[in-house]
């Protein structure tokens, strides 16, 4: 996918058709010669010739690729009858076809013209010039044939020129049937998030299509002008050519004046350039203020608000692959950003993808929404048979092989919030005969059923958890997470749980150490468990299953199951683990073989979970613990939160891929919908799901849901994000680093630079794994650094921007780009796509050891 | 908006041009050819003969509008080569312009004509004899133009004929241009939600449109067919016209033999007939299966499975406007379905509204999603002005001169959390100099500090609120909610707040009852405390403000108050309503005034609030009292939960409006998207923000958040509806019902209906207030209906089918639908879009009336 790179200051415009053959270059010509011609000064006397006015636009005309005769090329045209105007052609084919066939039959001689990347380098290339140059001040980009026509390299206009989202004029079509190409083109340009300024056509007095498209876009606050030049012909085309070239010159040169100055017509091109004038500087101004506005409304998310002021707004006018369009207002221009955090971790196929905007007005133009119980609709079917396998393409069914049913809703604290309701469900009905209802207690003390049972301290059912845990800000979600500074003021929170401190993994000079901190489980100072040679080799799970590490964390585990259960007679119903990675609590890489030994012992100790109710481990236990079949589940319901580490967010398939087991409830979001509307799935294993339908009894039921539960825009776009992601792995590497890591343990990142950056004096750690890059920064007094430095460097990479070492298709782009990052703590981290390119992987790679190394 | 009302089971296709004269009535002529030829039963022996088979299909042609000369017209074309076709034209103009055109000149004459309603119940009509007819089996219509050419009203193409959501066919364009129409097409199909089950276009042997196409189309899962008579010329387009009648019809007929036996050429139109019936074949055991598949897999919200068998699944296989287009497996058949409960209340303006997928595509395509904090992206920041009405249109908005600050968050329920986090941390700060920290008592107990702090049981910060409300499913939701059915089973739950027993308002034989049930505040028995004459007017809470009922209401709150705080010791952190209405509680009216009272009366009492604090009220309380400004919360932050009530859903922008009074804190959140994806948003006034814009603490400020926060996917939809909204309002009346109520309080339901229905005998009570009608039955055990009435009554209007009675434009629709509906308790409601048409309300009207009367 093409980056989005940047566009200008500017007053650039693409032209594009609703068809071949509407008057594109005839159009942009008189355009071009109008913006000469009119000053900028409004209410200037305007004189009734063609001649540049000293106060118009200095206008430059591009046409990136042209095929056909040279001297018929459209800016020949340009440059004949508008002198004054710069005009230029990027790529020329002299065969008369469409430029993939023309690229296509010049086969391999023309390979880098074929690479969308590389024109659009190129067309950015012409605009920096145009920047730069002071005797530039407006340009036009004229598009090849219609919205769809294909470039070189097969894909579409509107596609392959996406990257620069410049606003756009459509020539619409004047003939019959030109109403539906001219509406349809405009529907395609607004899928891609273009931004129309004006529509222009010829008259059609028979048709009236000009008529019909100004009421229709009206509608769409957009103005459409039919010009043409009144004294040719009634239809306002050109004329036909005549035969002696100076003649046709001239006649042309009249058509010109008359569509440029009207002639009595009601629209006329003097009228274009001043909306389109208008429309850059209500763009502009809106832009100026949008960070302003957004400061002053807002009340953003996690956000201390004090801190900020109106000018560390990012003001985001567009995105697309991996990168922002990002306005400064100081300095009125845009400027591309790598979003170094994809986005709060959603973005897995980049920004702005047509195929998710396709799948999204499919699935909306379907159905809208509709509600969800007891009803069947094909997203939310297909969805949920490919998270459980059933459904071919199944490469990426996080459900397969263990869990039975979907449940939906909108994002990872709901869908933990589900998760745990089932697991406490299930532990309740398996462990507590007579549980007590909260509904007879509270019709005693309402309010105060929590405080007080029957005169003494109720135990509460907690959870089983790890220090450094985050699933998600509503109050369940939060009280299976230890209590922090992000609980401290929350007065309804209470931590309802015990959480183990877990020994964690570090990179640091090419080795990869297992540490402790200092904590109950592990003794007062902190403590290297292990040393691995290289991060592949930690991971091994399965080779390290019999180690002694193993027998010692099964130990630790089972002494503090004791103590919690026997001696401080706490009561648990389920265990949450984030797989490997705990993002929100710090990218903290925890060992997995610790993990999976807790799962195990957990399992193992079904005896332990229900010794607080001596009756029923007499009368229940003996008989379901022999009983348990395959699948059900043993000990607790193990809970996996993979709303971060899930669906190839780490390389792997899921996290629990890492741990080797699978849990018996599963919580996905983020990259589930694509990176584009909320939704959230928890996965049950059927042993969970009989608990709830153990009854006819509606109270037995897992009574949640929400307005939006299963939608279908989310479903639909999941399907097709899976489709995607399954596309990708079957053309094979996803980078082209992953080839050198393990085929199970991979990174984008390239291995030796991982390495390297491992050594550098101010880096106490790094990590690397699937599109993750963690960077754990030195605190300590000696270096000079306090826990700010990870937020120092982050400012710092925001705003870089340089002219890169090597590059060999250009001369003026292809700079490193800022990069908008997150903090947490001394961490930094930076996540990619999938698809990231090598070339801004690269980039990446080279700001960092510029700034490490 | 055209109501959708059922496709049928016959093969029906729709022919959808890309361009106008791509051949359209040429492919449709082959393939109603081709279909009658070519035997059901594969490989049936083929003669070389354009002679019907006995085993082919029977088949019928339909053109709804054809303009230019009767003899030219595209039926008498499929006639005259099919005669075996039963070929039929609508409507014919005859001017040879585009149909808006010509109905335009034709005036006043042809108004019918221009309803899209009235012409799609036609060409249901024709549908239906095709159904009906054993001679028929396979129907073909053909569209005219392109796919967003005009239709007589002047909607598109695309766009009117969408309730019929047939399965679509699209002819290609093979000229230069031809790729771009085509893909430009196929998109705004895709955008209404048609799935293209075949492209079919003419060879192009020089621009090879057809190959690119092909590739093109087959990533998307759909076949191409180029298609040509190949001895006729090498583009495969017909002969041009021959002068003599007869020759003309021979090469013709030639022409179609060469095409549809194909003449060695790759693809022929009896290819295109198998592929035709494969995905008709396959599209319908899909629907067959949809509901089993559901069934065994998904986990629906809210539901005891067991409950369910798999032929109770409602499979949905789309939905337009009021309606959602249902299968039945049983019959094979699709019947449209009213849907009864707007899908869980999100519904508005209608499912599959083409400008809020038009919205969500260009979102999507412009952002995809770019996460939330300290970015400004132009949708959520024109949202947020819309909302706090600082933004033209405001006619809507919902926080105008009060809120100061939008937060944006999922659904109703993370809305809610949000809601009460700030309120509470709000009171917090207000009431308690010394906030125990959490985290302080968690490192001498972790996951213990509720129970104990100290060795005594810490004062809860519960809310106020009232019996029967409903705020969401997440913990923190739900602990605002009194103990219920639906927290019986939560292990987590425990109701932290009071509820007040409100009085409620019913309708009974014309009059309007105010009544209360047996409780703490009112007393044992149930009360009535007054009668109105209209439901207007006991909506009229500023003329009942000074009454003895507002008067009796603020002692009774005064005295509860009293009790809860100095008595019992409680301490309150907000109040917590549902104005007017509360949904999930069962529709339940409560009594504005009592609501208005209560609010008044706890931003009187200041002084309680801090009671239980004496310290902090002698240093705290006098100075800030005092000092409340305008604008500052008083007493208690007051939040309204407006998910279900608000944005016109009870006919007034607000719920809060019906109260007369504005919160410190609403949640919005269903309607707010449109009825399309999940967005909610927590609207704060600045005296609320500044809790926690207080200094530069980080752990100040309101640590919450989700992925999609402020999804530019979702505000886009959400400007998009309001805009929608707003337009409704300018062009006057929402529905021919409104203007009999109340210009402030009225509903789409006929007053006298509504009035009727309070009069019968299995009822015991109705409300109708915007798009919402209740009716409560009777549950006493002399009418013999027990709780399950309600049920069974829907159960009962879930099926209905019938003509309707009197019809004015047809013979053969129209019937009564069944409706979709949701039941709670002993209550039936109805709720529908605001701009359901008077024909669906009529019919709905006359069901009920046929049902109770």
């Amino acid at each position: 996918m093409v980056q989005s790179e940047g566009v200008l200051g500017t007053e650039a415009k693409r032209v594009f058709g609703a068809d071949t053959d509407v008057g594109k270059t005839i159009f942009s010509t008189a355009l071009a010669l109008a913006s000469t011609i009119a000053p900028s000064r409004p209410h200037a006397p305007l004189p009734r010739t063609l001649t540049p006015h000293e106060e118009g636009d200095r206008v430059a005309y591009l046409k990136p690729v042209s095929t056909g005769d040279e001297k018929d090329m459209d800016s020949t045209h340009v440059s004949k009858f508008a002198p004054h105007v710069w005009s230029q052609t990027l790529v020329q084919f002299t065969e008369p076809i469409s430029p993939h066939l023309a690229a296509e039959q010049l086969g391999s001689k023309l390979d880098w013209q074929a690479e969308d990347a590389s024109l659009v380098r190129r067309i950015k290339d012409w605009m920096l010039l145009c920047e730069h140059e002071p005797r530039i001040n407006a340009a036009i980009l004229e598009s090849a044939g219609g919205v769809h026509s294909p470039s070189p390299s097969g894909s579409s206009q509107a596609d392959f020129l996406r990257p620069l989202r410049l606003p756009t004029i459509l020539i619409g079509s004047s003939v019959l049937g030109g109403i539906s190409t001219t509406r349809c083109s405009y529907e395609s340009l607004r899928m891609r998030g273009y931004d129309v300024d004006a529509v222009l056509l010829f008259p059609s007095p028979h048709y009236q299509n000009d008529k019909y498209l100004a009421q229709f876009f009206a509608d769409q606050g957009i103005r459409v002008f039919a010009l043409g030049g009144p004294n040719v012909n009634s239809w306002g085309m050109p004329p036909a050519r005549h035969t002696s070239t100076k003649q046709d010159a001239e006649q042309l040169q009249k058509y010109y004046l008359g569509m440029i100055h009207g002639n009595g017509r009601d629209d006329c091109m003097l009228d274009v350039v001043n909306h389109l004038r208008e429309c850059h500087a209500k763009r502009y101004a809106s832009l100026d203020t949008l960070g302003e506005r957004a400061h002053q409304h807002m009340w953003w998310p996690f956000t201390q608000h004090t801190r900020i002021a109106p000018d560390d707004v990012t003001v985001i006018d567009s995105a697309h692959g991996d990168f922002f369009q990002t306005y400064e207002p100081s300095s009125s221009t845009m400027k591309p950003v790598l979003d170094g955090s994809a986005s709060w971790w959603t973005q897995v196929i980049g920004h702005g993808h047509p195929r998710l905007a396709l799948a999204a007005a499919y699935a909306a133009g379907r159905y809208g929404h509709v509600l969800s119980p007891g009803i069947a609709h094909a997203p939310a079917v297909t969805l949920t048979e490919r998270l459980l396998g059933h459904h071919e393409p199944c490469r990426l069914a996080p459900g397969r092989g263990w869990a039975s049913r979907v449940f939906f809703s909108d994002d990872g604290s709901t869908g933990m919030e589900v998760a745990i309701k089932m697991a406490l469900q299930s532990s309740v009905r398996r462990y507590s005969a007579a549980v007590v209802s909260p509904t007879t207690e509270a019709r005693i003390k309402p309010g105060r059923q929590s405080a007080s049972l029957g005169g003494r301290t109720p135990r509460e059912w907690e959870i089983l958890g790890l220090q450094g845990s985050y699933h998600g800000d509503t109050i369940g979600a939060m009280d299976a997470c230890e209590p922090s500074v992000f609980s401290e003021h929350v007065a309804w929170y209470r931590g309802r749980g015990y959480w183990f401190s877990p020994p964690t993994l570090r990179m640091k000079c090419g080795k990869v150490y297992v540490e402790t901190s200092d904590s109950a489980e592990w003794g007062k100072e902190p403590q290297c468990l292990g040393v691995f040679s290289s991060i592949e080799e930690v991971l091994n799970v399965q080779k390290r299953l019999d180690t002694k590490l193993a027998a010692f964390y099964k130990r630790v585990v089972h002494e503090r199951l004791e103590n919690l259960v026997i001696v401080e007679r706490r009561r648990f119903g389920a265990l949450v683990l984030e797989p490997l990675v705990m993002g929100a609590g710090g990218m903290i890489f925890v060992d997995p073989l610790f993990q999976r030994c807790l799962v195990d012992v957990v399992r193992e100790r079904e005896d332990l979970f229900s010794l607080t109710d001596p009756p029923l481990r007499h009368a229940h236990m003996g008989r379901v613990t022999a009983a348990r079949s395959n699948g059900e589940w043993r000990g607790l319901p193990v809970i996996f939160d993979e709303v971060f580490t899930g669906l190839r967010r780490l390389g792997c398939k899921m996290g629990a891929d890492i741990l080797g087991t699978t849990p018996d409830i599963s919580c996905l979001a983020k990259i589930l919908s694509g990176g584009l509307v909320p939704m959230s799935v928890t996965l049950a294993s059927e042993s969970i799901y009989s608990t709830f339908a153990c009854s006819r009894e509606k109270t037995h039921a897992l009574l949640h849901g929400h307005s939006y539960t299963a939608h279908p825009v989310g479903c639909q776009v999941a399907i097709e994000t899976l489709d995607v992601l399954e596309e990708m792995d079957l053309n094979g590497s996803w980078t082209p680093y992953q080839k050198q890591w393990s085929s199970e343990h991979w990174s984008v990142w390239d291995k030796s630079f991982v390495n390297l950056l491992s050594h550098a004096d101010r880096v106490s750690g790094v990590m690397a794994l699937g599109t993750l890059l963690k960077i754990e920064l030195k605190t300590d007094s000696v270096s000079g650094y306090a826990s700010d430095a990870a937020n120092d460097l982050m400012l710092k990479l925001g705003k870089q921007t340089g002219i890169m070492e090597h590059d060999t298709t250009s001369s003026l782009s292809s700079h490193t780009f800022p990069l908008h990052l997150r903090s947490l703590g001394n961490v930094m981290y930076i996540l990619t796509s999938l698809n990231t390119s090598s070339d801004v992987l690269r980039s990446v790679q080279k700001s960092l050891e510029r700034e490490f190394l």
